[in-house]
């Protein structure tokens, strides 16, 4: 689905920090610079990444999001990456032997919308491509997560993963409506448009011998009427079914 | 993050159709697969996909979720792929000027639960690369769907719009507490066995000196008690403090 980059310079709206631990390939930081900054995210922090960075394919990969690779931090050791952060959060795939909470990336977007809410510094952990963290960053974290996927093929790459938890992050501060039909130039119809249509409606289906015995006349008119109030009908389209309705028995004399 | 596949046949739970209109590339096929899969989803639909298929770029790209490729439906038009569906879904990245209602992908996952619970078949349209589904595609669905992301930035790739939908839909029928701590083979200690642990370290404190006046000892014990109490201990880690504490003033004398 392609979207217009409105503005290059990202807003500085305080959220989590995105740390990739060990990342092997440029491609894979590009994307996961993508997949934070499709959800507003800027703060991206690696901790020795393989090669020279920043390479050209990660640049190449972050497409309109390469400016987070331009301001990624890069540290000698997780230690340090996660030094100024309140609250340290680790991802992974595998059951880990730790006594570590483990949040889902739904509960994880409510808490960190609560603690940067609170301006406590947060930060979340994600390991290398194939075998994840190791057990000591892990241990790092106050918080383990872990994405709740079909048990028989659960495996994300690492923007994947970026991706799941930055819209969880997203979600948990956005406020679409679930569902809303906007209108744009016009309006719903009010009760006496809707019965001008229905009169003239019943009249035409009534000439046109719609109604096959007065005895189900009531019926067949009430399930016709349910069709159209179940439309949600704008005055707009009121103002088009009665030119159709009229077109259609005009044509019939 | 890796995982293992513990089984090659998907399961056949009913879930909603993931149908890609004229995809260009076979790799995004085979990405949208493995998203599928990952989420529990395996009737794929190709509307007039590009150039031969299956081929190898869409079946090396899907990796573990290949069977999917193998049992995808190809169809010659959107209608056709859509036919047997009771309620079909468009996702869109623009504003379409259309009367139709638009859903968060997260009212989505609930909405297609309660649907297909009811034994009603749904599917969700993504329209190819870059320009997404024209609006003769659109008009066929009767809810439209759109990814709350960051304005500046809010392209997905089709195999990242897909994975967004399926984990929605994964999601409203997941029951993985928000927060959780499994134990394992140890347990809550007891109050009892937490208060042996209290004496203990009470009685080793205070002969090491670290209440500096009688006055503020209640204060200063309550404090470090708190932070015991904080720590939700196992009974486990009841016995590993006490040996710590019983070490650490052991070593002073």
């Amino acid at each position: 689905m392609a979207g217009t980059d409105s503005t290059r310079v990202p807003v500085e709206e305080p959220g989590p920090a995105i740390i990739l631990v060990e990342p092997q390939l440029g491609e894979n930081i590009g994307m996961a610079a993508r997949a934070m900054w499709n959800c507003g995210l800027t703060d991206l922090r690696l901790v020795r990444p393989r090669g020279e960075f920043p390479n050209r394919y990660a640049i190449a990969a972050a497409s309109g999001a390469d400016m987070l690779i331009e301001r990624a931090r890069l540290f000698d050791s997780t230690a340090e990456a996660i030094a100024d952060l309140h609250h340290v959060f680790a991802t992974t795939a595998r059951h880990r032997d730790m006594l570590k909470p483990i949040e889902t990336p739904r509960s994880l977007g409510t808490t960190l919308r609560t603690l940067i809410g609170r301006g406590e510094a947060c930060g979340v952990l994600f390991g290398k491509e194939r075998t994840g963290l190791s057990n000591e960053d892990a241990v790092l974290a106050q918080t383990l997560v872990n994405v709740p996927l079909n048990p028989a093929y659960s495996s994300l790459n690492i923007a994947q993963a970026v991706l799941l938890i930055g819209y969880e992050w997203f979600q948990a501060g956005d406020t679409t409506p679930p569902r809303e039909m906007p209108l744009g130039h016009t309006r719903p119809a009010t009760a006496a448009e809707l019965q001008g249509f229905y009169d003239q409606l019943d009249e035409a289906l009534e000439a046109a011998q719609f109604y096959r015995t007065e005895e189900m006349r009531p019926v067949m008119w009430r399930n016709v009427r349910n069709i159209f109030q179940r439309a949600g009908l704008t005055e707009q389209e009121v103002r088009t079914l009665r030119g159709l309705v009229s077109r259609l028995a005009g044509s019939r004399k």
